[in-house]
């Protein structure tokens, strides 16, 4: 094991806040579940993201609030809501078209409506058009007391998947 | 230190791919930099991004590309890319606005061009419009050779500086 | 009496088409209404839209589709249901706010699903986020056998009404 | 000739306002280009739009500001202002591709920034990316003083020409 890193590590847990050492032990939990397998990106384990279709069809994917993921005003950054959008609209999106073609976002549409604060962000996407070439998504993001936090708004385009 | 964190260290350095490796030693330095202040959020000291103004009053900030954010189809994930516009328009703002004020998001819109891959990404943000009370600004993303990846635009609002 | 607008008038009916004189009825129908205070502006009273609140709280904007707003494709103009999200949204959030102020639209997206053809189109508003200085709403619009044909959300001021 | 309408026409002449006779006006003159071929719809004819490539290969739209577009607040309709920045986008587009494909808007955004007032609006639209089956195009709008007005951008699907 490289000691440089070794030493930058114990630096952290000597030294650092105890948002330091929260930062750092999602990091390496969330590489961890990638390695395992468990999560499609590095970026979808160490955000801690879960998903699963509702009842009504919708589609949930849920984030919980960590230092990792503020902005300099200790709010959830705009960028991190952003990516729990389009991961909600085109995650459900990709397991809702044939098997053989895949979606990506052409174009994201973001309202930032209240600070993203508490335990848990939840984003709520529904379809809003399927098509063969092209698809219309909607979401909403709500906080831990189910305050609207974030609405957006997406088009995806069918490739096949290769 | 906690054993079981250094354990999940360890495995990733006898058993991870060298994605895993390299994805541990940027969110290590990641932390350390914001450790030591040398960045105003885990999130931009992880992803490394660097910025400044150009001389034609343009401001630059670059990302590099690597495993940690990209999306499963091995590019950098739209979220990111949506980050990376954010915050160069965001940044570029609150460097222009009066220093007892702030800007916040209020929308922002990604049109997503081409994949982003090669070494890194460079986003070029815009004032449209600097006012009291509503800032306007556009970006452009580009890739290492300088080919357009995306282009984005939001609306910001100034708020007193607590 | 203009004789040269007399004139062109007279060749309207002589040589235009059903479409042309449809044209011309709807637009003299629709000054008349202006003239006589039955609507805000030349545009809503020639585009013939008709609105009221519904039980639930949405907002409803009704446009018949007419030659006067078709594209050269014989589909509602784009632009005519960008106006049609506009009206609806900024319509009811100046009903709703209070009458000392009124609410100017930052920033408008449109997604175009299907193409506007049928009799009429039907818009319906709903209200995202009430604020003291931003207003937030969405909007879908259907054709006259409901299905989806576009989808609006956007951003708006509040400033004192002088 | 249709002696209600005929009516309705004397009743604008005698009674109406300044406005209301330039609005007829107009609507006529529109109405008679299209019906001479001068302009591929009403809507163009009636709001006198013009349109050219300029020598930098951008494309330009100018509409006169006449009291036919304006909003109840007495400026330009913000409706008006995004048929202006699609008319621009997609007629540019449309003259870009090959002569058996058309090009349908997506997906469009408006920023508006100043209030549309003055002797015409000019628009300046641009191409970001010119693809088999998607097009980007961004444009601004400024006044008669060359200040910026609004701001766009859209997503344009290719369809075969039928």
């Amino acid at each position: 094991m490289d000691n440089q890193l070794l030493n930058e590590i114990k630096e952290i847990f000597q030294n650092g806040s105890e948002e330091d050492k929260d930062a750092l032990s999602s990091m390496i939990k969330g590489i961890r579940k990638k390695q395992r397998g468990e999560c499609a990106t590095y970026l979808s384990g160490i955000t801690q993201v879960s998903s699963q279709f509702l009842d009504d069809g919708s589609f949930e994917v849920i984030i919980p609030i960590q230092p990792l993921i503020e902005n300099p005003l200790k709010m959830t950054h705009g960028g991190i809501t952003a990516t729990l959008l389009d991961t909600a609209m085109g995650s459900m999106l990709n397991l809702k078209i044939a098997e053989d073609k895949a979606c990506v976002t052409t174009e994201l549409k973001v309202n930032y409506i209240q600070p993203g604060r508490g335990k848990y962000l939840r984003c709520i996407a529904t379809i809003l058009h399927l098509g063969k070439q092209l698809c219309f998504s909607e979401a909403k993001v709500y906080n831990d007391k189910d305050k609207l936090i974030a609405s957006g708004s997406g088009t995806f385009f069918v490739i096949p998947r290769t």
